[in-house]
C-alpha cells in the first residue's frame, strides 16, 4: 500500500509499504477514502517541533472497515466510518465523564498513519463512529463534512463546550484557522447570540460569517481588545474560544473575557498563560484534546446528516495522496484553509 | 476611635485616630462588633508581601450601620450587617453574572480598616448584607457564623462553585486552613457525596470531619496523590478545591483531578500553574475573589440562620482589639485556626 511519510522539515513523501495487520483484539484495519492535513501537523512540518524521519503521518480520515480484531463487535468489515484522532475506550472514568480525548486507557505512542491507503486503528470498538449507508449515498460535500468529524469540527466544538458557551452568550473566537471557524459553528450550536470572530483574512472572515459569526474584528493586539470592549459596553465577552495555542492569544483571551467568563482552549499550548491575570478577573480556563467520539455520536454526526452544519467548507483545496507535498505546502503557505486528500474514490 | 495598624513585619499596634466620615454618597460608616484575622493577612505580617507601615488592616467584620451616604437606601442607621471584603456595585456585567468579587466598578486602593471601632465602607447600597434583628438576638456562636460570611465561608464556597462541584461528586479539598475547612462545607452544600480533605493537623482534620469531610489524607506529596488515586480507583477526583495558592498545591490539584475535572482555586496564586499538564488532562482552572454578597444573599445567610452550617467554629481563639498583636501571632504560629477579635460587645 501507499502511505505518506515525513522526511524532514518542509519535505513529505509517499512510500510503498506493507498493509497493516490486526495484532491486538481491539484493533481494526480501515481502508481510507479521504484524509486531510491539520494545523497541528504544521508544527513539525515547519520544524518547530521534532518528528522522526520516515514516520507515518495524518490523524483524520473517513473510510471503510476492512478487518476487525476479535473484541470488536460494534463495527464490521464493509462499514463506513469516521476514524477520529482520539481513541477512547468508552468505559474508563474519563470517557464516562465525556472526556474521551483524555481516555485513561489511551494507547501509548504517536498517532499517525491516516494519510495512507490503510490504517491500523486502536480501540476500534468504541472510538470509531459508524456512518449510516455507503459512501456512494453521499455528496462530495457531505463526505467532507464527515471528514471534519475526525478532528477539526469536534475540536472546534470542544472549544465551545470548554468555554461553557450558553444560550444568549456574547462569544469571542480567537483564531480563524479551520479549528476557529469550526469553533464558530460550535458556539452557534450551543446558542451564542453574538459571535465575534477575530480574523485577518478576507476568505476566512467570509466563511466565518457563513458559519454564524455576527461580527468580524480584523484588527490585532490592543486595538482588537478595545473593539471587543466597545462591542460589549466595556464588560468583555461571556465566553472566549482560544483556537491558536500561542501565548499571545491566551493572553488576548484573558483581556477580552468579562469577569467570571471561561476561556475554552484547544490549541496545544506553546507556553503557560499568566494565571494571575485570570485569577483577579475570576476567569476560568478549560480545554484540551477534544471528546471526538462523544460529540460525534451525541450531536455532530446528526447535525451533519440533517444538513444543519457544513464544516466541510474548510477544505478549500484538494489533492491526491501522490501530491502530499503540495497539500502540506498549501496549508503552510496559507493558500488553503485546510487541505483535503482524496485517497480513494469509493 | 481605636484601630489596628500594621507597623512592620511581625509587629501590629492599636492607634487612636479620627472616626471616619461619609465622603461619597455610596458610602456607609459601620460600628464594628466583631472582626478577625485572615490567612492572607499573614503574607504581609510575615514580610512575604509588602504593606505600608501605619496602614489600616483587616477586611472582615460584622457591625451596626452608624451613618449612610445619600445614595444608600437599602440599609439604615441601626441595621445589623455583614461587611464583606468585596464591594460589588450590584449592577455591572460582572455583578449581574454573579461575580461581584471582580466587580467592574470596584473602588481602587487597598482594602483595610475592618479591625477597628469604625469602618468607612464603599458601595454600601448593594454590597452590605443585612442580618435580621439585632445582635443581642443571637448566640455567640451565631455571631461568629455571621462573621465568616464577610469572607472565609464565602471564599470556601467560591472554591466549591469554581470547581463546579456537582451532586454525587468525589471532591478533594487541598488546604486545611479556615478557607479549606469552609470549602468542605461548600462542597457539602453543593452535594458532593465524598469529600477528601488533605490535612496534616489533628485539630483541623477533626473540624473538617465535623464540617462534612468523609476522608482525611494526612500524607504529603506523591503519597497523598497515590492515596487519592487509590480512593478513586485510579481515576482521580471529579472536582478539586485548591485553598492554598502555593505552586505545589496547584500542581497537586492537577495530579489528583480526573480528566475533565475542574480545579476551583481561591488562594491568591503565588506563581502560575503549569497549564500544559492541565491541557493534556482536559482539566479546568477557575476561581478568584469570592462573590461574597451574591452567595450571602442567595444562600449562605439562610443556611446560617437555619442552623444548617456552623462555619464560626473556625475561630478557635478570641482576643480584644488591644491584643491585636496576640491575634496575629496565634494565627502565624498556627496556635489558632482563625483568630476572632471582639471589638465591641453590642
Amino acid at each position: 500500500m501507499k502511505a505518506a511519510i515525513f522526511v524532514e522539515p518542509g519535505k513529505m513523501d509517499v512510500k510503498e509499504m506493507p498493509k497493516p495487520k490486526i495484532e491486538k483484539p481491539g484493533q481494526a484495519v480501515i481502508r481510507i477514502l479521504r484524509a486531510c492535513v491539520c494545523g497541528s501537523d504544521l508544527w513539525w512540518y515547519r520544524g518547530i517541533s521534532k518528528r522522526e524521519s520516515g514516520s507515518l503521518v495524518g490523524h483524520e480520515a473517513i473510510g471503510i472497515v476492512e478487518e476487525v480484531g476479535s473484541d470488536v463487535t460494534t463495527v464490521h468489515p464493509g462499514d463506513f466510518v469516521i476514524a477520529p484522532f482520539t481513541h477512547g475506550c468508552g468505559y474508563c472514568a474519563a470517557c464516562r465523564a465525556g472526556f474521551d480525548g483524555s481516555c485513561l486507557n489511551k494507547p501509548a505512542g504517536r498517532n499517525g498513519g491516516y494519510q495512507g491507503e490503510y490504517l491500523l486503528f486502536e480501540q476500534a470498538n468504541w472510538a470509531l463512529i459508524k456512518i449510516p449507508g455507503k459512501p456512494e449515498n453521499y455528496s462530495d460535500e457531505q463526505l467532507n463534512n464527515f471528514l471534519t468529524l475526525a478532528d477539526v469540527m469536534a475540536t472546534g466544538y470542544h472549544a465551545a463546550t470548554s468555554a461553557e458557551v450558553k444560550p444568549g452568550d456574547t462569544t469571542v473566537v480567537i483564531g480563524d484557522g479551520a479549528v476557529g471557524l469550526c469553533g464558530v459553528i460550535g458556539a452557534r450550536l450551543r446558542g451564542a447570540s453574538r459571535i465575534i470572530l477575530m480574523s485577518h483574512h478576507e476568505d476566512r472572515a467570509k466563511l466565518g460569517r457563513e458559519f454564524g459569526a455576527t461580527d468580524i474584528i480584523s484588527k490585532r493586539g490592543k486595538e482588537a481588545v478595545a473593539k471587543v470592549m466597545e462591542l460589549t459596553n466595556g464588560a468583555g465577552a461571556d465566553s472566549v474560544l482560544e483556537c491558536v495555542g500561542a501565548t499571545s492569544s491566551i493572553e488576548e483571551a484573558g483581556k477580552v473575557a468579562r469577569p467570571g467568563a471561561v476561556i475554552g482552549r484547544v490549541g496545544v499550548p506553546q507556553t503557560e498563560p499568566s494565571s494571575n491575570t485570570l485569577f483577579w478577573k475570576n476567569i476560568g480556563l478549560r480545554g484540551g484534546i477534544a471528546s471526538v467520539t462523544t460529540y460525534d455520536k451525541n450531536l455532530l454526526l446528526d447535525e451533519v446528516l440533517k444538513g444543519n452544519i457544513n464544516p466541510g467548507k474548510v477544505f478549500t483545496k484538494r489533492f491526491d495522496l501522490d501530491h502530499i507535498q503540495d497539500a502540506y505546502e498549501a496549508m503552510s503557505n496559507r493558500e488553503a484553509i485546510k487541505s483535503l486528500i482524496i485517497v480513494a474514490d469509493k
